[in-house]
């Protein structure tokens, strides 16, 4: 075999898996489409569940994000000016760390380079075969050249687009899908944040999040109309749409300031059933999908990865086929309990096109009724900062 | 003024009402379109919260149900075989009685007997007038004859179709409706309860509740399409499709028998505010309607009374006008509350015609996480006992 596991993808998914792997002595090759450049120039999401700070201190990835991430011990929900204040301490003993996505994947990239792990980039056409024989095969193009590889197992990490997920034969997967009437508009700023913790912010005007990056570098989105284009919204609209979402109490406070960054994403809840076919596992958006409410997206890919190395060595090191065989129920548990999670979040939070009054009444009875129930802001609390994996 | 208040609707709330005015010292007059026989032989809901286990004790009501109720300490939520026990007694130190609408209605009625309180039964055509004026006027028609009865304050305590809630001009009502596209068809049947506390339960053929009366009395219902008939059911269909909802543990242990009551009742949620019209107030199903699911609705019409009782004392034995200013206020924060529940309830364990595969994930997902976490279960818990009024 030219190495133990060929993991598709060089996101934060496979990138993680490969320094987890590597430092437990197993080979692998990391394939990716796009540069590295392209790769880190994705801007996604911004909240590491403490579970996830854990993994990544524990692939020797954590110093940069210990010195320069923000720990979080609480959150706002808020509902026009009523503000909700989920102390994630107090109701849980937990915190979350403010570490964006593309923090950790260069962290991630410079490990695997003093580890000297093999990482190739610009790979096209990858065909997955021979994963229900012994020996797997991944076949791709490089620089206009054929080649392949045989391994052990394959890593599918490469999102939802990528080809791990189609290998399956469409008849043996089960998937459920919702798509959300409305996008995100989200808009990055160097401007100081409107509020030390982040507000999920609940208005009859839709939702709006005030996120942040750090002291002078903020994420805020508003809810959009799915057909809105980034060309509709001057940054002059984008500011005095989000002030009038988020409470009043904080918008006399927003600082405003150019973009650096602008764009809609859709919201989409999305899962893929099984994870594992013959010698093929998928990992994170490869399988699954959440909107963004709730932060769960990265948090999972995480767990998928924490539950498949577990795996992957036992497996190639210890000769035991336990965990792979159960690779996927083990994620999957975990994974539709985000799902509901997130769903339920954004559920809570944003306006429906055409919902009538009692709808809108109920969503706004979910605010109350977490303003007044400590039992309501605990079971948020606890699905925000990480269920156990 | 011919008495203080005139209650329009002797179901169990205008004669909750009456009973704890009576008590002290105010004079009402109730006025009920039905007989008395009617109004018994209605069949409702069977489920008290301890709040309103102590409001009937507070009329002097309370000594047959304290003797015949059956205080539950928790109940059953299940899916498929999945069966969830919601401890109420551990998670809220709380319970609730299990005594029928019906017992709490005709104990009332001894009550009332006994203080020979004013009680009209056969009124037809009432209307509520001179509510801005000083004197308040109910003019009706009994036996042919029209009369009149002048008030301080009237209480519409006459249901969804009575005249109370109409009597407020439409174009100052704001009402929220949400009508479920399922009902529940129920039966009464003389056998024993397939288990000690109810089950809720949720399955891929849609929701049953298995409920009781006593040792030998059971209320068990399963949700229907709403063209459905109750000729269409005979008793046969009814035990074959309770049992297949229910789990196998509870099923093979069910012992079935002939219905002496069945019947089809459509779902609904509803509001209209406010609740206060001058010198009348409406009070239970004339301002609201609960789906059944979580037994919310008699809980419900208790605590308006309960709001009532001590505005309508405040006003006409202290002079305070505090009480009846605040009470559509008071009365609607947990109205909404329970409102809430019930339709949360209502919606995690129903199939809705039509629904995706993604929709009965998240039900299924959210039972799950009833099963899996303590914190969901006690919020479920707090409300299912009944919040604080």
């Amino acid at each position: 075999m030219d190495t133990q596991v060929v993991i598709i993808g060089g996101g934060p998914s496979g990138l993680l898996l490969s320094q987890l792997l590597n430092r437990a002595g197993i080979a692998t090759v990391v394939l990716e489409r796009s540069t590295r450049e392209h790769v880190l120039s994705r801007i996604r999401a911004g909240i590491l569940e403490w579970g996830s700070v854990e993994m990544l201190r524990e692939a020797g990835v954590g110093t940069r994000m210990d010195a320069e991430g923000f720990p979080h011990d609480g959150t706002y929900i808020t509902d026009a000016d009523l503000m909700v204040h989920i102390d994630f301490k107090e109701l849980t003993g937990k915190r979350v760390m403010v570490y964006g996505q593309t923090e950790v994947t260069q962290d991630l990239y410079q490990a695997q380079d003093r580890m000297g792990t093999s990482i190739i980039h610009g790979v096209e056409d990858v065909q997955i075969l021979d994963l229900d024989g012994p020996v797997a095969k991944v076949e791709y193009t490089l620089n206009g050249e054929r080649k392949s590889l045989t391994c052990a197992y394959v890593a599918g990490c490469d999102g939802f687009h990528g080809v791990s997920r189609k290998t399956i034969p469409e008849e043996k997967r089960r998937e459920f899908e919702r798509v959300y009437p409305f996008g995100w508009l989200g808009i990055l700023s160097r401007t100081p944040p409107v509020n030390d913790e982040l507000i999920y912010a609940n208005s009859p005007h839709g939702f709006a999040l005030a996120s942040m990056r750090n002291a002078n570098l903020v994420r805020y989105y508003v809810q959009v109309p799915l057909a809105d284009k980034v060309e509709d919204w001057s940054d002059d609209r984008f500011w005095s749409e989000f002030k009038r979402r988020i409470p009043s109490q904080a918008a006399e406070r927003l600082i405003t300031g150019p973009s650096i960054e602008k764009s809609i994403a859709p919201l989409r809840s999305f899962v893929s059933e099984p994870l594992r076919w013959g010698r093929l596992f998928l990992v994170g958006d490869a399988a699954h999908i959440v909107p963004p409410t709730g932060a769960k997206g990265l948090n999972l890919a995480v767990s998928d990865v924490f539950y498949l190395h577990q795996a992957l060595i036992e497996a190639l090191k210890h000769g035991s086929e336990n965990g792979v065989d159960s690779y996927s129920e083990r994620a999957l548990r975990r994974i539709w309990k985000a799902m509901r999670f997130s769903w339920q979040m954004t559920t809570m939070l944003h306006r429906f096109e055409g919902e009538d009054s009692f709808a809108e009444q109920m969503r706004r009875a979910t605010l109350a009724h977490l303003a007044e129930s400590e039992t309501a802001r605990k079971d948020l609390a606890e699905n925000y900062v990480g269920l156990p994996y």
